[in-house]
C-alpha cells in the first residue's frame, strides 16, 4: 500500500509540474514572439529534452510549429524556432470606452486578426444598448475565427469586480451595479469564459505586455480621460486588490481646498488632472472631448498664455500626484496614457520638477517617466491578454491530461 | 542519450517539486504552529505519503517533532501533531526605533525566547554608535541560543533598500547613505545572513503573520510615531517595489497648502497625522514624545476641548488619507499601529464617516479599520520574520539534498 500510495504522490507531482511547465513555455511564446528552443531552455530553466517533449505536445494540439533550425550567428548547434499559430486560438477583446466602442479578434502570440472601433456619444446609454452594439461589432470581425474562439476579454471604463465582471459604478456611463459579465453572455449568445476588468488595469497590462513597459516589473500605467485611471503593476502583476477595484488613482485626494468630484469627495486627482479641468482652466467647453482637447494643445503650442497656463497647471498636479504614488509603490517606471500621455511632451520638465522636489529621493533616482506606446487601443490589446489568461495559466486543460506512466520516464 | 536525459528531467524536476514541498510544510508549521498531519494534508494539498516523507525529513534533522496522535473531537483515525521545535533554528531580531532599541531572539513556531527593549533620546546618533549598542543588547539575550542562530533581521526606521540593508535616508536618526547591513555584520562579528528593512513594513509583516492581519491578503498596515510608515500587504506578499523603498504612505501629499515636510515636500499625510501635528494643535512641545501624546489623549479623555479638537482633526487628516489608498488598494483590512493605533478608539467613528464621504462606494463597503495588536514590538517580531524567510523558502538547503533516485519510487 505505502508504495502505491508512493508513486501515486510522485505520479500527482508530476502532473502538477507538467502543467506549470506548459504554462512558461506557451506564456514565453505567445509574450515573447517566436523563440528557439535553446532561448526557451534558457528563459524556462528546463532541460533540452523536456522542452522538446512540451514543445511536441504544442504541435500535435496545433498550437505552434517548429520551423527548420537557421543559424543566427551565434556558435554551436541551430536551433528550431519555435512560433505560436495565431489563428488555432484566438480571443474576442471588447471595449466601452467613454467616447467609442471597440472590437478585436487577436491570436495566440499576440497579432491583431481583425480590429474595428466606432465613436458613439459621450453620456448614459442601457447597459443592454451597449451590449448589443458589442455583439454586432463582434459579429461584424469574428466570422473567419469563429470557431477559434477561447474566450471573451472586456475593458470598460468603470470599477469592476474581477470575479464575475459586476460593474459596481461606471460614472461616464451613468452605471451603478450592472451585470456587464452576464449581460455580454446573454447578448452574445455564449457560454465562452467572459472576463471584465477596468480599462485603465487593462492598458496597464497591455503596455506591460506589448507596449512601453515591457519586461518591467514595477510600473503605475496611469491614464486620462474624463476620469483619471490606473493599473499598477506590482512585482510583475496586475494590482488588483482584494476584489478587484484596486488602481483607482484618480481618486486620491491631492487638494482638500478644490472642487467637487464627481465620486462625491472633494479634491480628487482627477478633478486636477482630468479632461474637465484642463478644459475649463483653457476658457472651453468642459465637455467638449478629444476635439476640444487637441485644440487646447494646438493653442498651447502656438503660443496662447492661457492654454499654456492651463497645460502648465495639469503639468503640475500630474506631478503632485505621481510623487505621492512614486513614494508609497517604488516604480521603476511610470507610463501616462490617454489625455496625460498627450500632455506628456507639454509638461515632462514640469513633471521632472515636481518630482524632484516633491518625491523622497531614493524612489524618486529610481523612476522613469515615460508615454504610452499603444495609443487608444491599449485597454483593447489588454482586455485580449485577459481572455488569454486561462490558456496561458493551464494550457493542460486545452491539450488533455498525458498518460502518467509516461511522464515518469 | 534521450532516456538518461530524460530522466534527468524529471529528477532535476522532483528535487525542485521537493523543495517547495518542504518549504509550503516548514511554512504552516512555522506561521500556524503545531498541525496534525491531516491539517498538513488539507492546507498543502499534498498526499498522506508525500506528508508522512517530508515530516521525516524535518524531524531527522531535528527542526520538528511527532507527538502521538490525539482525539481531536473529528471522525476517522486520529493523526500525530507536528511541532515545530523553536530552539533548534532561531533567529536574531533587532530594532532601530525614533525612542528605543530592542533586541529578541525568536524560535522556530514564532516563540520569543528572549527579548529587551531600552529606551534611547530621541536624536541623531553616529550609526556606528548604534550598533556598537545593538550587539550588546544582542550579547546580553542570545547565550542559549548562539549556536541555533541562523540569520539576523533588522528594522529600522529608515527608507531601506532590501537588497544589501543599506539605509538611504532616516530623518529621525540623522542618516543619509548608511551602510546599515554592512556595518551590523562588522559590529556582530558574523558571517550570518543579516536582512534590513524598514520597521513599518515589518511591522505589517509582523501582524499579518502573528497579529490583526492573520490571514487576511490585501492589508495596509499604517503606523504613526514621528513620521508615519507603512507595510503594504498586496496578494499576501508584502509590497517592496522596485527597490524596496515602497511603503512611504506618510509621504502621500495630501494638503497642498499644508505645512512643510521633513521630506522637502509640502503637506504630505504625516505634517497632518503625525506626532508633531497633534502635540502643536494640543498646545504641547512638539518634539514631547510618547509621553507628551499621552498626556493628550488622557486631556481629550477628560473633555480638554483643544485636545479633543487637535484628536479630531487627526480623526479627519488620517481619514482623507485612508480614503485615497482604499480607493488606490482596494484592502480588505487597515490595520493602524503607533500613534495611529493610540488614536484609533478616540476617533474610528470620524475615520468612518470620513471614508463614508470620500472612497468609493465599492472598495469603501468591503474595508474594514482595526487597530494593531502587537503594539510597540511587531517591527521586531516581523524583523524575525524577515530573518526566518531564508529558511522558510527553502528548508531543503539546511536539510541538505536528497537522493534523486529515491524520490522516483
Amino acid at each position: 500500500l505505502a508504495v502505491a500510495e508512493l508513486r501515486d504522490a510522485v505520479g500527482l507531482r508530476s502532473e502538477s509540474v507538467r502543467r506549470a511547465n506548459l504554462s512558461a513555455i506557451l506564456r514565453e511564446l505567445h509574450i515573447s514572439g517566436p523563440l528557439s528552443r535553446s532561448e526557451l531552455v534558457s528563459r524556462t530553466g528546463l532541460t533540452r529534452s523536456a522542452i522538446r517533449g512540451l514543445i511536441g505536445e504544442f504541435v500535435s494540439a496545433g498550437l505552434a510549429f517548429e520551423e527548420p533550425a537557421a543559424h543566427l550567428g551565434s556558435p554551436g548547434r541551430p536551433s528550431p524556432v519555435v512560433r505560436p499559430i495565431p489563428d488555432q486560438a484566438t480571443v474576442l477583446a471588447l471595449e466601452v470606452a467613454v467616447d467609442s466602442l471597440a472590437a478585436a479578434c487577436v491570436g495566440l502570440g499576440g497579432d491583431v486578426l481583425s480590429r474595428v472601433r466606432v465613436d458613439r456619444p459621450r453620456g448614459h446609454f442601457a447597459p443592454e444598448e451597449i451590449t448589443a452594439d458589442l455583439a454586432r461589432l463582434a459579429r461584424r470581425i469574428l466570422r473567419p475565427w469563429r470557431d477559434s474562439v477561447i474566450g471573451i476579454g472586456t475593458a470598460v471604463v468603470g470599477v469592476v469586480r474581477r470575479s464575475d465582471g459586476f460593474v459596481s459604478v461606471a460614472p461616464n456611463l451613468g452605471w451603478d451595479d450592472v451585470p456587464l459579465g452576464d449581460l455580454l453572455a446573454a447578448g452574445l449568445k455564449t457560454d465562452l469564459p467572459i472576463s471584465v476588468a477596468n480599462e485603465g488595469d487593462l492598458g496597464a497590462l497591455a503596455e506591460l505586455r506589448r507596449g512601453a513597459a515591457r519586461r518591467a516589473s514595477d510600473v503605475l500605467f496611469i491614464s486620462g480621460e474624463v476620469g483619471v485611471g490606473g493599473g499598477l503593476i506590482v512585482g510583475g502583476k496586475p494590482l488588483t486588490g482584494a476584489a478587484g477595484y484596486a488602481g483607482e488613482v484618480g481618486h486620491l485626494g491631492v487638494n482638500p481646498a478644490g472642487q467637487l468630484c464627481r465620486c462625491g469627495s472633494v479634491g480628487c486627482w482627477e478633478t486636477e488632472v482630468g479632461e474637465r479641468a484642463l478644459l475649463t482652466s483653457a476658457g472651453h467647453a468642459p465637455d467638449g472631448g478629444r476635439e476640444e482637447i487637441e485644440a487646447v494643445l494646438r493653442e498651447a503650442a502656438a503660443g496662447s498664455p492661457v492654454a499654456a497656463a492651463a497645460v502648465d497647471s495639469a503639468g503640475h498636479w500630474i506631478g503632485i500626484g505621481l510623487a505621492g504614488l512614486v513614494n508609497v509603490f517604488n516604480p521603476e517606471l511610470v507610463v501616462l496614457g490617454g489625455l496625460l500621455g498627450r500632455l506628456h511632451p507639454f509638461v515632462d520638465s514640469i513633471i521632472e520638477r515636481e518630482l524632484d522636489q516633491r518625491a523622497l529621493r531614493a524612489p524618486r533616482r529610481l523612476v522613469r517617466v515615460v508615454p504610452a506606446s499603444l495609443g487608444l487601443d491599449a485597454p483593447l490589446l489588454g482586455a485580449a491578454e485577459l481572455a488569454f489568461e486561462p490558456l496561458l495559466a493551464d494550457p493542460a486543460r486545452w491539450l488533455g491530461p498525458r498518460e502518467v506512466r509516461a511522464a515518469a520516464g
